[in-house]
């Protein structure tokens, strides 16, 4: 017998009828002797809907304490629904919300962060036989106000509430069937991975396999709570996310990740002294610009060249900033392209083996995609290239790391 | 500076529009120098929705705990809204769902019962300057269980919380603009009454003139609330609920209600013994059928006549029961007629002064109007009669009692 924390996102409680299959696959899970959490997120489309209707009264893009209170009403609709169809199953369940289980957070709203939740809460409907079915997304500040954690909360509700009722593991039903090498729309001989490492994972979620909230994975590997990726329209294994000691035998690359959203920004001649980055940064921080990729390279003729990437969206935004700077940095010219992706060899076994990335670059350059950046981390390695050869790039890597076949 | 309650049902927070002009009103009274808490029900509509997905859930009518995790959801949506188009206007406000104002009720889910508010925590937030908008509606129990008051339960929160704060008027704002003498869909010369008492109002509620729920009229006779009933959508003072001895010179008759939805039950010649009423009336309550006006005349011959009415879907299954109960009583022919409704005439006036049922009958016998019952109590006469009769019998009891003209 388990402790399971289950996780169902918006689409896979979008409907009365999923809803109903959803309380299904619950059920199978308890006769198989588990005791079993479910954590849901508001049914699909509902989110928009009641942000729709802030919007429109706000006047603006909705913000601040009444959101919060207005959007937790969508979990809190999906937990009723599925107690019920729980119930009528003849499953003892009970429905909770962030506040009913004293889901405490920080009190930032729209972007709460949890601090605590009471297991003794869990454990009692627990020991009583029944299923609680939490409401993701949300929580409740020391003062009793009624907070939100951002889209997408719901997976690290389900990760906290993992932690801290010590989950055997935490199940996060998704409309895929678990992470694979690559994107399996992009490359059909992607393959679904048995595990992967949480860094893998972070790498693999924030470069574009958005399987998973960057919070939640984190939140999994700083509580140690083994997660699962699996699908909820299909049976199957899924993924699981393990602590990297957990084998010794990591492949060297476990995916390829990739983004299509980027956009490439250089300076080029700007003086060659200290602080000229953070003065080329700075302002497009101020604008509240993410910026992704950087890279600088050794200068030369006292002037360096400064290249970052950043959403496509803010393109023209950033395009703005930095000609304001160069003036201000006296000399330096702007260019840019919004045309470009990146492409990301993701995988533990990596650090330590040196030849992957002149293999990467080869496997690229024999179908000559021109690599316009480079960066690399631990455990991965990002290039930059012409949006056109996405498809290609991914295949080309796919299968110089035989990717395909299993380890 | 007075401290006032204001209520606004579904149809007045039914659209972004609607709680838009809300907010004017509020705003309206906040400037009059007043300090305002506002009870708001669901979005009209929304309550029906969530019992059709509860419904389609339980596979019967929707009942028990987890309905009221998913219908207060409604009344939060609105408060969130309300507060928010509130702040767009510069007015500070702030929403509070039931739980968060500790409305704490029985634990009869469903159709709980308000035991306390905790008066303080809505001080606090008016001395601060806010409104305050509470979820109508809604409350939690002793062990923090989500519970609902039934429907229309908005106007018993609105009462109960004007109660604890000691408020100096709970005004219900609703699609009519105040409390007529009769339906003016029924009898044009229907005129708007300053006052009434809130005896006289639970009798017009009770008969068809649905302008309040029958809870929170008692509830605010009991805690000394003074009620307004005024109109969302047009201007003017409404009507106010009155504490009888207010008014030393009330008139005889304050209004005319009917009832469209009864039907009438007979049972002839049963014998005429001690506990023969309670023996007809104990399987009509085992079914949960719900009886109005009871009549019973002397008998004769060693037996009685036996009379009373349900509501006309009641009909045919009351029929059924009667026919078993003959058989069990070794005696009756039961009868019936769906076809009938019930006239009253409601005033507090009435209950000193003899004459006034006479000119009643007189008033109907004129137009030939037969009366197939009677029933009275000390400030309401009853008549049923057929049902082809309603509207000329509400418009020539109207005219004989002058109700058209200010007393």
């Amino acid at each position: 017998m388990a402790l399971i924390v289950q996780k169902y996102g918006g689409t896979s409680v979008g409907s009365i009828e999923r809803i109903e299959a959803v309380a299904e696959k619950v059920i199978a899970s308890k006769n198989q002797g588990h005791k079993v959490v479910v954590v849901v997120s508001a049914m699909s489309g509902e989110t928009n809907r009641l942000m729709g209707l802030a919007n429109e009264v706000q006047g603006q893009v909705a913000h601040g304490r009444e959101l919060d209170v207005l959007l937790s009403t969508g979990e809190q609709v999906t937990i009723a629904l599925l107690a019920m169809a729980l119930q009528r199953r003849n499953c003892a369940a009970i429905s909770t919300t962030g506040a009913q289980l004293n889901i405490r957070t920080d009190n930032k709203f729209n972007k709460a962060r949890i601090q605590n939740i009471d297991a003794g809460l869990l454990h009692r409907s627990l020991d009583a036989g029944k299923v609680v079915v939490v409401a993701g997304f949300q929580g409740v500040d020391d003062e009793g106000n009624i907070t939100t954690l951002g889209r997408g909360g719901s997976d690290t509700t389900a990760v906290a509430v993992a932690a801290a009722i010590k989950a055997d593991e935490c199940q996060i039903y998704t409309d895929v069937n678990g992470v694979y090498t690559t994107d399996p729309r992009v490359e059909p001989n992607a393959r679904r991975l048995d595990s992967v490492t949480f860094e893998e994972m972070l790498e693999m979620a924030s470069l574009g396999s958005k399987v998973l909230q960057i919070r939640a994975v984190e939140f999994a590997g700083k509580y140690d709570v083994p997660l699962r990726v699996l699908s909820t329209f299909s049976e199957g294994p899924g993924t699981l996310i393990t602590l990297e000691d957990e084998s010794m035998e990591d492949p060297l690359v476990s995916g390829i990740a990739f983004n299509r959203d980027e956009a490439q920004l250089t300076v080029k001649g700007v003086p060659d002294r200290p602080g000229v980055a953070a003065h080329i940064l700075g302002p497009i921080a101020d604008k509240n610009i993410e910026v992704d990729m950087i890279v600088q390279n050794v200068g030369s003729d006292g002037t360096t060249d400064f290249t970052f990437t950043v959403h496509r969206n803010d393109y023209e935004r950033g395009m703005e900033v930095l000609e304001n700077t160069v003036v201000e940095l006296g000399g330096g010219e702007v260019g840019g392209d919004p045309h470009i992706v990146k492409l990301s060899l993701v995988g533990v076994g990596m650090r330590s083996h040196a030849g992957i990335a002149s293999r990467m670059f080869t496997a690229l350059a024999q179908e000559k995609i021109n690599i316009r950046m480079i960066s690399t981390s631990e455990i991965k390695i990002s290039v930059v290239v012409d949006e056109k050869y996405l498809e290609l790039g991914v295949r080309v890597l796919h299968e110089a790391f035989e990717l395909d076949q299993e380890k």
